[in-house]
């Protein structure tokens, strides 16, 4: 394969890219950044791992998710996507405190027969 | 230092435990999966470089970040710890749903001026 189709991986670990390279079809040589940042935080034996061991069809999502994950970590170099989730579990959280004193109020409301309610 | 309390990451990469080991406070040896699935999934070289990139104060929540992601991703190959937060937004869009819902129905009931209305 000539030079200029190679894939980002292989460009990066300055390398002949075959057409069954692993990383060609998810890590296109025009978005050199994507694969970078998957290198930095998994590695690429170890992301090239977690993309064979998928069916093929599955290996896309894999590929989204990692450069998402590996993202968040250059972000958040301590808490990576392990930061998002316990701030949408704190979302939640309010949510269901909000939900709870709505209910509380319909009841009162309810019970009150009151017409207009202050809510 | 002795065999006996090498890190689980030592243990493992078959090497000598030093004092300064960046493993070492993260990794205790009476929990060696612990490090194993970090290993799998990052590798011991960048997750060790991960850790060694933040303040020594905020290293136990790399580490603890890390295994929680390993964890994730050995779970769920494709989407990792990303198909939680999936699950989590769509949680959260549920609430908001929900609450919208609630909310029309106060203002109707508001609007009727039912003493008690069926919510």
């Amino acid at each position: 394969m000539a030079n200029g189709s190679r894939c980002a991986a292989c460009r990066q670990l300055r390398r002949r890219c075959t057409s069954d390279c692993i990383f060609l079809p998810y890590f296109p040589p025009n978005d050199p950044q994507r694969f970078s940042v998957v290198h930095k935080i998994f590695g690429a034996n170890n992301a090239g791992k977690m993309l064979k061991q998928v069916e093929e069809y599955k290996r896309g999502d894999v590929a989204e998710s990692l450069y998402y994950e590996a993202q968040c970590r250059v972000e958040d170099p301590v808490y990576g996507c392990v930061g998002i989730i316990t701030l949408l579990q704190q979302e939640i959280y309010n949510f269901e405190s909000q939900l709870a004193k709505i209910e509380a109020q319909i009841r009162l409301l309810k019970a009150q027969g009151v017409a207009t309610p202050t809510l």
